[in-house]
């Protein structure tokens, strides 16, 4: 049995045919180019999406299921209501992928619950049915998986758990809260963290490094942190705190069988990882439960998404 | 078709005989005279079950399901893990219940989760499948439905949105952490941000209705801001903002259909719930959606617990 996931992002478009051991058994891919009119977008994705159909040695009527992963809020019909970074507006993407690509089994999902849902069945979760992913990127995106379902909530909102505050009137967050924890534990955070503790610290080896690389980036505290540098071991450990704040809260509320924690900090590895478990570990509530969330990296990275879309199918029906 | 709910409390047990309209038909009732051995606690919960049956005019052979809501961790195999107030210790709940009764469909679950489940289907939630119950007691204490079914996670100690960080190194919490919502939105908290209040204001009238009640409540501040109080009016707001902040959270880690508010606070009614409407309307992430997560006073009172352990038959199948 094979199904399609397609991954509408900002950059690129990836369409990929999965076997059902989650495999990818052949991919075509295509540049967005927003802005364009969704019919123009959504061409592309008939088009790229055949092609991979093709290219893996099938036809239309081998697909068991297609699903579509796309930023922004999806309703139950399939119609995405508002993707404001490709200026979406009530788009009807499953009537529009049944029209034209002639299979009936279509399903489209935000593109968090998407990777959420790859790293739950195929990556690191291993079919967990309980289970949450966190991205630290420019944002931070999560994902729910209760029983085996993505957490969609009454108007398909839910999983924004990086919206939850942890410091009341703290950081102006882009949602128009204060003290999300997005506004503490994004990498974007991380970044203005480690340029504010650069001008209170003129002597810090983090100038050095921001001037190699170009720029301040996510990865500069935690290089200075390993130079031992005080400025960056303080910037990296209060931001570990931040992370693991939000990490435990989710864990006091769900008490998944895993959280995955992905995005472009999680290539520091151990060196996040570690102490976030350490955290946990001694502040979550459940201290004398024998069983304990893991929390661990993402696995799948870019394909995540993609082959959380091709799982929709088995979990929706 | 009837069930039995059973809820066994820190100061009573109620047994009581639920129709298929979730209706009590007949209860029983005791003092849990704690602390005492679980054997003799257990001798009593199945002495009022089987005097309830009789007082609704049945046998246990009309009993489809009996249904046991317990302070505590409840694990899968329907043992009490751990109920710190009860002084319980793997009491092997369901088995005795099973053996005790002579009915085979028995469940075991968390008080709370009880209460969550019954407002949900029987109560202000009117059988909504995604629904967070909330209430604002010594603790914040809170059960999660989602696609009709508890949260429990992955260690059965799931739904404890009550100990989420507000406020990053804040207030010292029962749980160990600092700033759970819980020391800021509980009953408990409230009394102390009055007392607070008093001191720094010993012109308030909090002091004069302190003094009539006998004692600083969670009713003190409310009853002076009704007299004008400047103080009381400050601490009640502070207090609505407090709450309203983790209910944001929810919703927005959720988005469920419905989150009721009970506990003794809400005695307080639309001068609580209002301004807390205001307040999540203001800030969810979900500001867009056409649908928004309703928020509402417990309906139930002391019988969502009894209700909603008669109902686990139901969504534990």
């Amino acid at each position: 049995m094979f199904t399609v996931g397609i991954d509408l992002g900002g950059t690129n478009i990836v369409s990929a045919v999965v076997n059902d051991k989650y495999e990818i058994v052949a991919t075509s891919k295509t540049a967005t180019n927003s802005p364009r009119s969704y019919r123009e977008i959504f061409d592309d994705i008939i088009r790229i999406t055949l092609d991979a159909i093709e290219k893996a040695g099938l036809t239309a009527d081998d697909i068991d299921s297609v699903g579509l992963g796309t930023p922004g809020t999806v309703n139950g019909d399939g119609i995405i209501e508002f993707a404001n970074n490709l200026g979406f507006n009530n788009v009807p993407a499953r009537q529009i992928l049944i029209d034209g690509l002639g299979i009936h089994n279509v399903y489209v999902e935000n593109d968090a619950n998407c990777a959420a849902l790859g790293e739950a069945y195929a990556g690191v979760g291993h079919g967990a049915k309980n289970f949450v992913a966190v991205t630290l990127g420019t944002g931070v995106g999560s994902g729910i998986i209760a029983d085996g379902k993505i957490v969609n909530g009454v108007n398909f909102a839910g999983g924004e758990c990086g919206h939850m505050v942890i410091v009341l009137d703290g950081e102006q967050c882009t949602c128009g809260r204060k003290g999300c924890w997005e506004a503490y534990a994004s990498a974007t955070a991380l970044i203005n963290q480690t340029k504010k503790a650069m001008e209170e610290n003129p002597d810090s080896v983090m100038h050095e490094l921001a001037r190699q690389e170009g720029k301040v980036s996510g990865k500069t505290s935690f290089d200075a942190m390993r130079r031992g540098d005080i400025a960056g071991i303080h910037v990296v450990e209060r931001y570990i705190k931040y992370v693991s704040c939000g990490l435990i809260n989710i864990v006091n509320a769900l008490q998944p069988e895993i959280i995955c924690v992905g995005g472009g900090i999680c290539n520091e590895g151990d060196t996040l990882i570690k102490p976030l478990r350490r955290y946990v570990q001694a502040e979550r509530y459940s201290i004398h439960s024998k069983i304990q969330t893991k929390i661990v990296k993402a696995e799948l990275g870019n394909d995540a998404g993609v082959i959380g879309a091709a799982i929709l199918g088995k979990v929706k029906e």
